[in-house]
This record gives C-alpha cells, sequence and structure tokens, in this order.
C-alpha cells in the first residue's frame, strides 16, 4: 500500500492524504477521519525514509528552464519530459528567461503546484546553502553544477560535462593546427556559468601551449544571444586586434561569428578558424560545417530523471555525474595562413 | 464563492469536489458528505454556462507539442507557459514525435492529469468529429487547423496562418524576380499537414503567373527534418532537372538545401534563390540570409492561450484566429542567371 493507493481509495488526492499525515491544518474534520480511518483499516505504514513520499503531495516533477531560447535545451527537454511520463510522474515546466533566478522560480514552483521532485535545466553556479533552503524536495542541476557555490555536494545532485576541461580540449584543438593567435568569444568572463568556466579552459589551455592571453581577444558578448556574440565579433575585427581563429563558447555564438566574419570579407577556416562547445543540429548545415564538441544531450535528460526518481524513491542518496562532450569534426578550423 | 474556493474550505482539491458535484463514484462516502455539506452551508451554485468551472477538476492547462525538435515551437512554447502562469493556471506539458497522434497524446493527458484544457501545438488538419469524443475540455489548435477534417468549428478554436496564401505570397516574390524553374522542397505532397498546405500555394502561385508546374521539380523530403530536406535537395540536382530557384516549406528545411546546393558547387543567390516560411532566429545567421515570410510566433502564443481562458471561464465560444506572417528580406534570392 503507497500513498497513492491510500489515496485512491479514500477519493482525495495523494496531496490531501500528506496534509492529514503531516497533520497540517488545512484539512476538513470530516476529510481528516476519513483518510486516518482508511490508514488504520489498511497496512499502510509511511515510509520516513523516503522522505518525499510522505512530505510532498503530489506526483508533479518540476523543470524549470532557464534560457528558454537556447536551442541547445530542446533535446534535453523532450527526453526529460519523456522519461518523466515513462516513470508515471507529471512533468510541470515553467520557462524562465536567462537572466530570471531560478531558485525563486522552483521554490514558487514547488508551493503552488505541490512538487515530489525538480530538475532545474540551466541556471547559477553559485548557489549558497541558505539560498537553497527554500527548495525542499530533491532537486537535479542539469547541465550545470555548482563549482562556484558553497552548496555541500550531498543536498544536490547534477548532470554536467566538465566546462573548463571540454573547452581546454577545443582551443588544444586549434593550437594543435598551430594557430597562436586565438580569441575567446564569450557572454560574460565572470559571470559564474559556463561562460567564466570556460573562458578559464581557454585561458588554461593557452598557458599549456605557452601561449600568453591577450586582452585584445577576448570578446565579450554581454549575453549568450546570437545577435550580441555579431556585434561582439564585428567589434573584434573593428579593433584591428590580430587573430587567426575564435574560440566560441557555444555553437549559436560561433554561428553568429562566422557570419559577422563573412559580413565583414573573411572567410572560414581559410582567414579564421572557428570552434565551439555544444552539438546543435543547426551547426552540422552552417558553412562551412562548425566544428564542436557535442554534449550528450539525450543521455544527459536521461541521468538526470534517473537520478532524480532515485533520491525521491529512495533508492540512493544524491549523486554527481560527469559526461564527455565528444569532438564532431567539421570543415570550420583549419592551420592559420602563412 | 467558486469550486476553487469550496475545495480550500473542505481541504480537498478541485478534482475531488468536481467529482461529488458530478456524482462520479470514485469518491469515498465520508469525503463526499464533507464535500455537499460544505455546497449546502455555503453559498456555493454550480454555473453551469462556464460548463469547464463544474466539470473539469484542475487548474492544468495541457500543452501537447507535435515534432518537439521543430525549432519553430521553442518561442510560441515560452510565450504559452509565461501566459498560463500569469492566468494562474498550471501548465502540463508533453511532447510528442512528429508521427505520433496528438488526440491520444492529449485525450490520455486530459484523463490522468485532470485537465480544464489543450493547447495543441502543431497536429493533424482532418481530425472527424468522433476522433474528437475523447477530448472533452475545450481546446486549441497552435500553427494549424483543420482545414481537411469534419470537425463543426464551433468545437474547437485555433490560431494560424493561413498556410496556402503565404506560400503564394513566397512563391510571388520568385515569379516577380522572373523565375519560371521555381522547385518545392516539402515533406510530403499529401499529408494533410503544412506541407500539402503550402505545396498547393506554391502550385497556385504558379497558375497565377502562367506556369506549367513540372513533376521533376517536387522535391519530396519524406518529413520536416534537415536531414531528410538535405538528401532530397541532393537528389534534385542530381537528377539533372533544371531549376534557378526553391520554395521550402520552412526555415530548418531551406538552410539544409542551402547546403546542399553549396555542397554541389551551386551558389545561393547567384546559381539558385531560396525562399522559405518560418522565420526562425537562425535563418538571421546563415550565408546568405535566408529570405523568409516570418509567423508572428509570440503573437500566436499569446492569441492561443487567450481564446482558450475565454472559453474555459464561460466568456466567449470558440473562435478561428488567421494570423499575417510577415516578408523578412534576407539574401537568398535575386533574379535568375541570363
Amino acid at each position: 500500500m503507497t500513498i497513492k493507493d491510500l489515496a485512491k481509495l479514500c477519493g482525495v488526492s495523494v496531496s490531501t492524504v500528506s496534509r492529514v499525515l503531516n497533520d497540517r491544518p488545512d484539512v476538513s474534520p470530516a476529510v481528516r477521519e476519513a483518510v486516518l480511518s482508511a490508514v488504520r483499516e489498511s497496512n499502510y505504514v509511511p515510509n520516513n525514509s523516503a522522505r518525499s513520499l510522505v512530505l510532498t503531495s503530489s506526483d508533479a516533477v518540476g523543470l524549470v528552464v532557464r534560457g528558454v531560447s537556447n536551442p541547445f535545451y530542446s533535446d534535453i527537454i523532450k527526453v526529460i519530459g519523456r522519461e518523466i511520463d515513462a516513470a508515471g510522474y507529471t512533468m510541470v515546466m515553467q520557462q524562465i528567461s536567462s537572466s530570471a533566478d531560478e531558485l525563486e522560480a522552483a521554490a514558487l514552483m514547488e508551493r503552488e503546484k505541490k512538487l515530489c521532485g525538480l530538475v532545474l535545466l540551466g541556471g547559477r553556479w553559485d548557489y549558497s546553502e541558505e539560498e537553497l533552503r527554500r527548495i525542499t524536495v530533491p532537486f537535479v542541476c542539469c547541465s550545470y553544477t555548482n563549482t562556484f557555490g558553497s552548496l555541500p555536494r550531498g543536498c544536490y545532485s547534477s548532470v554536467t560535462i566538465e566546462d573548463s576541461r571540454a573547452a581546454e580540449r577545443a582551443v588544444d584543438e586549434l593550437c594543435g593546427l598551430g594557430h597562436t593567435r586565438i580569441a575567446c568569444l564569450m557572454a560574460e568572463r565572470d559571470d559564474r556559468s559556463i561562460s567564466e568556466l570556460r573562458y578559464h579552459g581557454y585561458l588554461s589551455s593557452l598557458g599549456a601551449h605557452g601561449i600568453a592571453p591577450d586582452e585584445a581577444l577576448a570578446a565579450v558578448a554581454g549575453s549568450f544571444d546570437m545577435a550580441d556574440a555579431y556585434e561582439a565579433t564585428r567589434r573584434l575585427i573593428a579593433s584591428g586586434a590580430e587573430f587567426t581563429a575564435i574560440f566560441s563558447i557555444s555553437d549559436a555564438m560561433a554561428i553568429a561569428a562566422i557570419k559577422a566574419l563573412a559580413d565583414c570579407g573573411r572567410e572560414v577556416p581559410r582567414d579564421c578558424s572557428v570552434i565551439a562547445i555544444d552539438g546543435l543540429t543547426f551547426s552540422e548545415y552552417v558553412r562551412p560545417t562548425l566544428t564542436t564538441l557535442c554534449q550528450p544531450m539525450a543521455g544527459m535528460g536521461e541521468e538526470s530523471v534517473r537520478i532524480l526518481f532515485d533520491v525521491i524513491e529512495g533508492r540512493s542518496a544524491n549523486r554527481h555525474v560527469i559526461v564527455e562532450p565528444v569532438l564532431r569534426r567539421g570543415a570550420s578550423i583549419a592551420p592559420p595562413k602563412k
């Protein structure tokens, strides 16, 4: 007998049973008595180790997507939705802008929708323990983790590539071809997000190859938007700084950069190589085909949901999974012109 | 006093109150008596004209997205989610493949999640009245309608561009430049969907310009996928058929076509013009910038939700809204080579 069976037996929602079991005031005396009587007559034993079965009140799993126009997310959302459905839960999704606060959205959603768990798709990398008090259900950070924060690792789960390492690999490819004047196209250099992490991977690869970083080659777009990436690339070109390659922190930004280079008369890869991280379908159809490190999107979505239900259903503690990106060779990188 | 107030008063869910009011069997006697007693003691009067307030059982609005990797949908999903939230309802989303049955998914979702309304984003254009018996809550077809079906117009709502007219406008642009050998890149010519409608618009524009359609210029990809569009374009080129322009039924397919043309040594628009319908952000960053008729995505999402709540809350009957696409001039069309 589970809390769901009990709810069915009484003809009330799981949330009502949960409120009765947790002695919450917002249940009428008659309903309370009906539920407690069913508990007495059944063999239902609240499973306190699987905390969520008792404390939470529905089969709803929240998905908060931050940065909704991010084309990188659509495949992950699809897989997460499919896996939540397959597990017999209901997905409740909310999409917020990339400047909004996912914790506030998640906390509100948890309260209003009575969630039993949360997947956060995209978010800040610097949570404090105090901020997370607002979230009382198990949650998984998908495609990011808490590198810059103070959150104890045991109180959340995450599934992500190692962003700085992926950036190192991308820039290693450029250095391996002989490039030494490599620009970095990023959103911000200190946003405590993938932009900062991938920028650090870029610096780290340069260091490993004995190349001194040049401030003039840091192209800060201010956002992940294609329009801003396009303008940042045009500014980089207009600055007169010399470069033979661009490492872009995302595919979409790289596509905008290739367009900006072309509009300024520079052909990729003849005049400038471009490499990125993400692996969008679109990147296979731009000209030249983008060389990029592909994140294993479907696998990340599946793993996030698997972890979440392991934690919700008491099968395991929180865990942190690192997945490996795969280099997809296109035609956007070549040795520098002599 | 609304059904929500009543549910709060009794400490049960709206769905439980609804089941009691509708005399459904799946409620325990004690809970039934508690709810009925509250109804007697309160001034609650079931509002039969606003049918959904009584018959439905939650604040959940279902969104069924068919063809999840369709990049055209991400902006609409974002707007629909925001508007549903703003109205104080909960969005429950399900994404299905473009070959899946959205009515089956919607009917199952309605039953399982106790929806009060549905938005179907993408779907078949040929519903029969009988098929729709499975859906008992108000629903809006977003980005499509029931052109090929027998469903009475009063029993559903829709928000869509006029697809055949949009295709006519696109092909008119090509004819206006002097093209007469115009290929049509489509998913299927008789799939009773946008592909068929836009193909008919193509034929209709040719007819209006006195151009006889050539079977050899109908490039059928078999799906809306970029990979299939790429292969269909290569087959068209390999067939030896002469053409100076391609009308593509979607932006994503057009981008794949431009890539295929380039890979076969044909430059756009010098050797071949390409025009499409949709208006993706990506289309502004391909080379050359795609000329396309943009669907007003945000407006379509907003209008769909507005109509749905008007119907759910009894303010209006179902209605059908046609929105106008806007031509975004890129650099992918030019007069044919002499």
